[in-house]
């Protein structure tokens, strides 16, 4: 039996999603653009999980979007919003601990000349909103930034940006990487108010191979993936149907954020009560955090050693995000934690389908490894 | 029952690659960037996946990359050469019977000021080689050249190019769009001499929301998605495993292209004889066009109004590509066709799975459909 503990990393597909892809796959194969039956019974299934995943971020079906991943979500995000504003200043405002897929294109837009400003988080992954806000002046026209940290599952600020963008009078623009956060806290540009949003497939139980990009005004994104037009225009290549109506059947079995949230905070409250008292042990990850993301390190035991130990014993934790393995944290760096807690950091990220008997198994091999290999006092 | 003849736009998913789908939905579905038990069973059948795919197109399996569909390739290869090469000039050859894929990223380039020579066919589909090479001169950085038509069937030079860069003294690389290609005439560095092939997987039954890319050097082609450095940096986003595995089954079905071709020959040849008796049935594509594209007309009856017509008989066929429904086929203008046999023609795309009675049906309603609605005489 494998106890999975790396949500964060990537999910096992809901029984939903996989019904939804043998459908996909066995009744509804056509091409969606195909003027013909078996193009439009794909067209149909296509709309309706447009339906279904727009239900979950409280948007109207027009202005969602799917696209090839998370990844390629971002890309048209920034580098999208980015050719649309340039002419009204040169400046985006970011922070110091976003995913690789936008702080990659935000680092390349830098290359070019563009002026970046990243924020910093606290040693609890927590951004300074006063430090944030007041970078936001009138050559900024962009702020990106992320709901839920990756690593450590800390909530970030993105509500309160619009208020200081009217302070400060830029017109900037604001989208928001909701990779980690969608099913997990409330998502909906109500909640948030972004212009932007991006989500993934396979953080929430759907399929690998199928992202989304919610833009509430279609004209403030050129469009990145440039080919048939498909997806409105803004993300071109034949929509991948099977990942697609997974993500959809997903969305669906994902409404009950608040009730699926409470049922997590029990695992991680057991989890964090058990732990605590290992003098070798710490938690990384600030108390608000999400309860899905649990940052600990055993110092005395480097991170893969840790996660090696945990996966003879069938459990499967990570250190640090998958997306970059073999590099010390960005993010934890970004926080200023000590190098000794950084090496022996790993992120244990919980899914509702994570059960008590799992948490048990997981504590105790983490008293286990405290025991055999931590540093002693 | 259906009659599917329209595998140019999408291709039903063969047993294996939904065999495949399914081992990777149960047990395979984790992060292959995961260094524990479920990462590592993902990346183990990524690189199988990886292995089939490049054996059937003769590479190295380090000159492979996945993207997340061929529009993405296509982008890819357009946007990451131009990068590389446009120290070395600022023109570009290509032909005017492209792939949207291909073609909205060259004529994004060309709005930024690079010059483009767009080579049109001949009335068989076919392009003219003098003239097609000539254009390469010193300052030509780029040749983009599909293998195979997508509307017509038509075969391109792509292996004389090299020729003609040399004799030219042009720095120029290759690429070649192989998406309709792959499968259906061999395909490989050495069959074709290019290179940067790029390939889909749900042309070949395979499903939608994978492509690839070969690049025969890695420092030629810029990344263009950027994020967490998956497939050597070269197409960031966590790779798409469930859609990647049916890609390698599926390429694994399809190595036998030969004896599929000489197959599925046998059906075109008596398709086509069935229908040229037909006075008011003309054949568009080239008679040495590949046997899995057929594009005729039936003057007096619309494009559109024929695939109605077939559809209620369970026949799916095409007016031109899916990729750019309803607009006057791009590719049949650019052959210098009359407007009569433009507005009149359909695509009749074929696959190995296609049976002689699926030609039967299809010949008899192409006779009825001439006989009720066909221009007279």
């Amino acid at each position: 039996m494998t106890a999975y503990f790396d949500n964060s990393a990537t999910t096992k597909p809901c029984k939903t999603a996989i019904e939804a892809v043998n459908d996909a796959l066995n009744n509804c194969w056509g091409n969606p653009s195909s003027l013909h039956q078996v193009g439009l019974d794909a067209s149909n299934k296509l709309k309706f999980a447009r339906k279904q995943v727009s239900k979950l971020l409280g948007v109207n079906e027009n202005t969602f979007y799917f696209t090839s991943s998370g990844t390629t979500a971002n890309n048209t995000a920034i580098f999208g919003a980015f050719e649309k504003m340039k002419r009204q200043g040169n400046k985006i405002v970011t922070t110091a601990i976003e995913h690789p897929s936008v702080w990659e294109p935000i680092k390349y837009l830098e290359s070019k000349g563009v002026q970046v400003i990243r924020i910093s988080p606290d040693k609890s992954g927590k951004i300074n909103e006063d430090e944030f806000f007041s970078a936001i002046d009138k050559d900024t026209i962009l702020v990106s930034c992320m709901a839920v940290n990756n690593e450590v599952g800390s909530i970030l600020p993105v509500n309160s940006i619009r208020a200081a963008i009217k302070r400060n009078g830029s017109p900037a623009i604001i989208h928001s990487d909701c990779i980690q956060a969608l099913s997990k806290i409330p998502v909906t540009p109500k909640t948030l108010d972004a212009d932007i949003i991006t989500v993934s497939g396979h953080k929430i139980h759907a399929l690998k191979g199928v992202g989304g990009i919610y833009i509430k005004n279609k004209g403030s994104v050129k469009p990145y993936i440039l080919g048939g037009g498909q997806e409105q225009g803004l993300h071109s290549g034949t929509e991948a149907i099977p990942a697609i109506l997974s993500f959809g059947a997903a969305a669906e079995e994902a409404m009950k954020v608040s009730e699926n949230s409470l049922y997590v905070s029990g695992l991680k409250k057991k989890l964090v009560e058990a732990i605590s008292d290992i003098p070798c042990v710490t938690v990384n990850s600030p108390e608000d955090a999400i309860p899905y993301i649990v940052n600990i390190s055993i110092l005395g035991l480097p991170s893969q050693p840790i996660v090696n130990f945990m996966d003879e014993k069938g459990i499967c934790i990570s250190a640090g995000s998958a997306c970059k393995m073999g590099h010390r944290s960005p993010v934890l760096t970004a926080m200023g934690l000590s190098p000794e807690i950084i090496d022996s950091a790993v992120r244990i990220s919980l899914s509702r389908y994570n059960t008590e008997e799992e948490i048990d198994i997981l504590i105790s091999a983490i008293k286990e490894a405290a025991e055999k290999y931590g540093k002693k006092r």
